[in-house]
């Protein structure tokens, strides 16, 4: 293999691969980065075997010649480190020439590395998903999905199909669903042709995580195949392919309690700032509880840390309507919630002291989040 | 104690007096800071007992009320949480208002918070550091001087004098001298008037870095005073008291060679992205090591690693006269003493293979940084 490549370019693809590879992973060829250049292109793939990445390079973007392959090949070179000398080099232009024994020698500017490579056929090869089951998104679109579900799915494997979020493909309609069984994000999006021949899918949270930093909050699609038990991802260059989880996810329908006793509105970043401040108190005294107490038309947030001390904050009220209450909850689910509402203004609907709530935007119903209150006594 | 200050001036003030406070400190009152009420200041006390900052905070600060005090008194809260506490306020002025148990209402916004406080003569007392032995230093050449030597000193409690910086005073200079042994910082301030009547004083690099994060980089003096084992910085509002190390510092005006056998001139900013280059490759080798070849009128860098690869740089040469040369030298002490050079173009005068070498700037003799080799055979 000998190409050249336009440096810069080259730096941002390297960068996307480099979110599937993990630092410690149990097959060390894994640790590289699988570079191969047939007559036309420059295909990139990193995996940590749960996640896996391929980038394909064309030889012009936008008119600019950004590759040239003088021979074809192909060699995995250790990804971190083959990254940072790329980042490192100097001039526009890096060559990359690739012996038999995969001793691969780089050239830019002045510099001259020589790196061991290893055989690429010792690289595992991707699952295949075929695209026979898939949904269009535009990446702006499933970016926001992400952003409001994804925070809340269990970092713990206690149960594994609870670090996913479930898709759940209705007939005219996709549910998202996050839960760590302490709260629930729901996210729905409606209007939606269904092609998928699937009734759900569990995607691991860390790969929704990882595609999300690369996809850009533009208009662009996103094509989502499923497979029994792996989803691609195809956008722009680039293959994203991640493992399903197995398992059944649970019904989380019955959750959701109607008609509320207590209905709060408030200014969402105003609200979310008072938390903040008693959570200070919350945090040293440890798990994180704080009293919200609604009476005579007024609501008050609450902490008390025997030794530290005590907080009490006047919340402004846009609206309230319904019963007297007081609750107790984690704060950090709170703002978590807080951010995952994209509008200014939210509704809080209280179901009872020991009962779950819920916060959404009082203008679009889209996205609802969930909160298990904490007993206090 | 009451009293209102203004929120975004006492945040800023705070800190500066948090740096000295460390989480880790034997005495459970030092993680507190000091707040004392006079009639007509504030003065915030802060230290780690090898680090004290005092701040004293004035009613008015450019014709503006910052500070108003209804009655004086004092206290000493928890200063990360209480400083949390004032940064997540709302409101441009906070109330502060302690009762005779110590127990401090905190009032900004419509959030009241209580906290414990505790007892301020439990608090130590700052050691006293008399202003006969003094010196005036403008602000940003006490930066530049603890920026050329400070990252020289040895991270290591084996020998504790060489963890500070050596400040030297003669007839008519100060010599500040940096060394872990295997490299040397020198720094010469020239044409100060001594009125100081020790010869040396080894200030901790630790208390010149905080020191260093506080000071401005403008012309505002700093008046340094110099007690038996203490030294106390005087800037502004601040004094910042620091221990002085004891223990002989050792000679080390006979490390300097005379006589260059060789002396190579280069672009600072290109030999060090040179030098970052090639010490990718020494990094990942684990000793940092790199070559450097002076021959036929040539300069090369090169660094080998077995198992990873090896990789070889020619460097663009400003100017070149002596002997030829095969010299080893850890990468990172020189990234480090390129940066601590204050010039465009570098000289490095070397005596041979064994030898230690030199760098400075080739229109200044103010700043010298010495390196000792590796031996590689």
């Amino acid at each position: 293999m000998k190409i050249r490549i336009k440096r810069t370019y080259f730096i941002e693809q390297l960068n996307d691969v480099l979110k599937a590879i993990s630092p410690r992973t149990a097959l060390p060829i894994l640790n590289g980065i699988k570079l191969e250049a047939t007559e036309e292109t420059l295909v990139l793939t990193g995996s940590d075997s749960e996640i896996s990445i391929e980038i394909t390079i064309p030889t012009e973007v936008n008119n600019e010649t950004v590759l040239e392959i003088e021979s074809s090949g192909s060699v995995v070179l250790s990804a971190r480190f083959f990254t940072d000398v790329i980042k490192k080099l100097s001039g526009d232009f890096v060559e990359l020439d690739t012996n038999a024994q995969f001793l691969t020698h780089i050239r830019a500017g002045k510099s001259n590395f020589n790196l061991s490579g290893n055989d690429p056929n010792q690289y595992p090869l991707l699952p295949e998903v075929n695209n026979e089951s898939s949904i269009i998104i535009p990446s702006s679109v499933l970016k926001t999905i992400i952003n409001e579900t994804n925070f809340a799915v269990s970092p713990s494997e206690t149960r594994p199909v609870l670090t996913g979020v479930n898709w759940q493909f209705l007939d005219n309609e996709i549910k998202f669903t996050a839960t760590d069984s302490h709260r629930l994000a729901l996210r729905k999006l409606t209007d939606k042709p269904n092609s998928v021949e699937i009734s759900n899918a569990i995607i691991p949270g860390k790969a929704l995580g990882e595609l999300n930093k690369i996809i850009d909050d533009k208009e662009d699609d996103v094509e989502v195949n499923f497979s029994q038990n792996q989803v691609l991802f195809k956008y722009g260059n680039m293959r994203f392919i991640s493992r399903l989880l197995e398992g059944n996810y649970p019904d989380t329908s019955r959750l959701f309690p109607e008609n509320y006793e207590t209905k709060l509105t408030v200014n969402n970043s105003e609200f979310l700032h008072a938390i903040d401040r008693v959570s200070l108190l919350a945090r040293e005294g440890g798990n994180n509880a704080i009293k919200m107490t609604i009476e005579n038309g007024k609501v008050e947030l609450s902490s008390n840390s025997p030794e530290i001390g005590n907080v009490e904050e006047d919340v402004n009220i846009g609206g309230l309507e319904g019963e007297s209450l007081q609750i107790s909850f984690n704060s950090k689910y709170m703002m978590d919630a807080l951010r995952a509402v994209p509008d200014e203004e939210v509704a809080i609907e209280f179901f009872g002291t020991m009962k779950p709530f819920t916060i959404q935007s009082s203008n679009s119903y889209d996205v609802i989040q969930l909160i298990l209150p904490i007993r206090t006594y």
